[in-house]
């Protein structure tokens, strides 16, 4: 996407690789949404640090990492024994993989570059199929997004007012992302509309990363409070909501994605306002039969006692991050990170491949597995 | 209640009077839930400024306290020339009414204290009168939030899970609350309960100010992002929710209350579990015909791009008190303050009266003004 760093407008995914270092290059997301900064890990062990030290977070840019990881840690490997290689490659796979023990995204994002890596005959060859299998698959979580977003653009009317929850942009993939795809696709277009970002607490990556996304792109948009929305929707004033989703159940149609998004559907069907789900095929759990089996984890309860922000800071230089106790000293909270939202409130699902009704999404593990 | 500063238990009425150096007695809410201090105002100048300034802050808080400020500006002076008497009783009248121009109840409860001090024949009858008259004020606000307790209280059933918005507690009044007021008469019945806390961004009074208070009563108690209510409705762990109101319509029965109510109730609603609004008389206004007529403040989008809370302190010393942004740096943000309920979302009104359906309103207009 388009990043003005420093007044300059720049070209930047995510997550890229930068092969004359051998490094990976990613946008230091815990600096947003006050300070613009790119990071390059300079080997398999900083990547992984990156990792789990939250530089890069969000299901498809977490994967990418980890498979421009493995290929880094791969092409770093001195000598031609094929069996000491293969020592290496494990070592590297089990680091990135125990960077973020609870994510899927880099094991499946990992077990595919190996897969071709297998196919070589020879150090030199495998480290050449590690290098391309990882920006194949960068460029594939970015060509996902893309084709998603051309599905749900036409759904983007001039004028129209659309809520989303969360962050669901390119920050969370290599680029474009998912529930912002069809926004940037419709901007592509040259159609005007307006956007509310719910502020999304309590991590509020709504205020904070998909607000600057869409400042960075130039799209009009406000950032509410979550408690603002039922309210514009009696009023009139939102037309359709576009969220993305942590994990759909093919068998069911049901949607888990960040706490909040179920209050906003509920809503949004009481008014009769369309409501949009935007993933691409990796986040459809095709095994769970059941939206209550989904693991709903239970987070630290100072993410709700308090917030995370910068301190004022001067015209030259931002002031410092700060954490702010809001709550009464010694009130303790209650946190579940996501909620699980039935088929019956949601619009559509838009993937990579259309636009499906929940209970139609069977019809693609017939095409994904024939 | 029933307030613990620095480890002892004392009794304390958000307003109070203390006759002996005719002042005013405050809990100085700006520092809650950090720090609980208690202030006095020595003249009516001192008083309005409170007001203004929001050391006090609630409908019948603000209107108790407005009517101690016109019996000290009265009891304040010397002389017996009645029609300068009555000059200054002006002054002091205007001086506190300009102190929240928006506020009806310190106006309301000024005129109540004037019209009885009219009866005064002399200086010291009229100073006389003003002072039982404030009083009385006083004490019939936290007699009708007692009362309308004792109609809520048989609604909280031990082990219930009661969810509340905002801060309708005696921090809002002198003394017991409204949303609050079933709870505490429930627990001084002795039974058992569990209270979710919205935060209610952006100001957090949920957090902040409601959380405060039930952990001073000992009431068990967790904070809650405002976007997980809906999931715990979805999965049963709510079983009634209570709020307050900053306007009724006697004629329909609209609720307007803090941004977000609406969405309670919505939600409540969908999972067919009870949801109460509790209000003095005060609160209900006879004249509007429709909730599209109760004006919508909007506020500062600077309450939506942060949040004020304290820094890390000491074990000794509190943190001071920040603001931090958390918003994208460019970013705006739209932050209506209320929004409207419709009856066919509301269980029942509970009055001091007894409690109702908001479309029985109407039979305690005829009760009120026979």
């Amino acid at each position: 996407m388009n990043v003005t760093i420093r007044g300059r407008s720049r070209h930047h995914r995510t997550v890229s690789f930068d092969a004359t270092t051998n490094s990976v290059v990613l946008i230091e997301q815990r600096l947003l949404p006050h300070e613009f900064e790119l990071v390059k890990t300079r080997n398999f062990r900083e990547t992984a640090a990156a990792i789990s030290d939250m530089v890069v977070r969000g299901a498809g840019a977490i994967g990418a990492t980890a498979a421009y990881g493995l290929a880094q840690g791969a092409v770093a490997f001195r000598g031609r024994d094929l069996a000491r290689f293969e020592a290496h490659v494990e070592t590297v796979y089990q680091t990135l993989k125990h960077a973020r023990p609870t994510a899927v995204d880099p094991v499946n994002a990992m077990n595919s570059i190996r897969a071709e890596m297998a196919t070589g005959t020879s150090v030199d060859e495998s480290q050449a199929i590690a290098f391309a299998a990882a920006a194949r698959f960068a460029d594939e979580d970015a060509e996902h997004c893309r084709a998603l977003g051309e599905h749900g653009a036409p759904l983007i009317r001039e004028g129209m007012r659309v809520l989303t929850h969360c962050n669901a942009g390119w920050l969370a993939f290599v680029d474009i992302g998912t529930a912002t795809a069809p926004l940037y696709a419709a901007q592509a277009a040259g159609r005007k509309f307006h956007v509310f970002c719910d502020e999304t607490r309590p991590r509020c990556q709504g205020a904070s990363l998909t607000a600057w996304e869409l400042a960075q792109q130039g799209i009009s948009h406000q950032v509410i409070a979550d408690n603002a929305a039922g309210f514009l929707m009696s009023r009139g004033e939102i037309d359709l909501v576009i969220v993305g989703s942590d994990r759909v159940l093919g068998k069911t149609g049901e949607v888990a994605n960040k706490i909040g998004t179920y209050t906003k559907a509920v809503l949004a069907h009481r008014h009769r306002i369309p409501f949009y789900v935007a993933i691409p095929m990796s986040t459809i759990d095709w095994e769970l039969g059941s939206g209550l089996e989904i693991p709903i984890e239970d987070r630290s309860g100072d993410e709700v006692l308090g917030a995370w922000g910068v301190l004022p800071g001067t015209k030259d230089k931002p002031g410092r991050r700060a954490y702010v106790r809001i709550a009464s000293p010694t009130s303790t909270a209650r946190n579940p990170g996501f909620d699980v939202t039935p088929p019956e409130l949601i619009t559509g699902i838009i993937t990579p491949a259309g636009i499906f009704k929940p209970k139609e999404l069977k019809k693609l593990r017939k095409k994904a597995r024939p």
